[in-house]
């Protein structure tokens, strides 16, 4: 269960506080003054929000009086990517994060913290809009590592990317259609592994932002495998070569 | 949405048609011939029942009139671990085949059947108790995968290890205590990788049955990885020391 806070005033007093929001929404439809503040307020923090039928509010709060609008804690608070590098720099070791695009999946990005932590990576960055956030499912799949992973959110990957560059981070992306498997491409030094969307893979934008493109071979008879999965292979075949295996 | 079949004479006919069935649910307390037959059906054709409280098989069928019994037919087939060999013998490859001990969530055995397809693998082996099943779900996970890969549903996977032994297959287990990593150990040949149950891992006597315990090294602070993920790591480990790379 998301953390959920609804009704105007609640909202605003958790928007004017701070406090970590996912995303807020709002009926469709609606005119009220407090609502119009709702909104300016989470343009204002850049939080993400989203007309939605009346029903749809009612069902999330079973029936409790919502007044039109239902905001989602975060399960976790986000870090900056600034937090990332530095944790590497603590422990004297090359960046190694990992970079998700834009996964819809909850189990996924679960999975990829638990993951990120077993493989000794730094930390996790995520985008704002067209994203899983840190739900409380999240939190759970990832079975602890998110006590210890930092998660960082950004507006814009590809900017993201070009900022890590400039950090002195490789960053390899995967593509079916490249020409160097990832057993071949030297995944030692300061590391950014990007995982795509479930369904369509790395954007046009951040693959070509990408300093290497490399394919997991796939010899079966279906060339695809689950996100979460592909960062394992990705992370542990680093690992493997950091470790000298 | 599974494939539920209920009523009385509907489930008989089923199981008389020889039909795959993954479960039958009985309700109750419930005394009637029928049902006395459908039990010594299910126990003839080795299909676990179980019974459960009315309320549940109501819910099940959403009101329907299930005259006090529920069967879950399988979304797909299931295979013999025979026709897995016949497989590996027909491509001309040492046999490769992946050994699911007990897992309780659908969207791991989804995810690992198309991993195992991915990476080449021959089929997958799940018990016929204590397991999650050939369900919608899990064929809906494996993304096609289930049409490639056999699925065999054995009775003791103790046993099936012992019989794949004799057909000279290694049998990989992961271990966390285990001295070698999974880096190491030469995953070359006809090979058996066994993964365990989410929460408790490999059962003893499945342990002390394998060839090699290896372990995924896990070098942050948690030390545990999804079964899915684990599943793809060795996977992918033994398809990079097949390739030769």
């Amino acid at each position: 269960m998301d953390d959920k806070i609804y009704g105007r005033n609640p909202v605003i007093e958790a928007l004017a506080s701070g406090r970590e929001l996912d995303k807020i929404l709002i009926q469709d439809g609606i005119k009220h003054s407090q609502i119009s503040k709702i909104v300016a307020m989470a343009k204002e923090r850049k939080i993400p929000f989203q007309f939605v039928d009346k029903h749809k509010l009612s069902d999330l709060v079973q029936g409790e009086n919502h007044q039109g609008v239902v905001a989602f804690g975060a399960a976790h608070a986000y870090a900056e990517v600034e937090d990332i590098l530095e944790k590497a720099r603590e422990k004297d070791e090359s960046p190694f994060v990992v970079i998700c695009e834009g996964l819809t999946d909850p189990h996924n990005l679960g999975s990829i913290i638990r993951s990120a932590c077993a493989a000794g990576a730094h930390g996790v960055i995520i985008p704002k809009n067209r994203s899983v956030s840190l739900s409380a499912t999240v939190s759970k799949v990832s079975a602890g590592a998110i006590e210890y992973v930092p998660v960082a959110r950004v507006s814009n990957i590809a900017q993201t990317i070009e900022k890590l560059k400039k950090e002195g981070l490789w960053i390899v992306g995967t593509d079916l259609s490249a020409t160097q498997t990832h057993y071949e491409c030297d995944l030692k030094g300061a590391l950014g592994i990007v995982i795509g969307n479930e369904g369509e893979g790395i954007s046009r934008i951040v693959r070509e932002s990408c300093d290497f493109l490399v394919k997991i071979p796939m010899i079966g008879e279906i060339e695809s495998l689950n996100a979460s999965v592909s960062a394992g292979i990705l992370l542990y075949e680093a690992l493997r070569q950091r470790l000298g295996k």
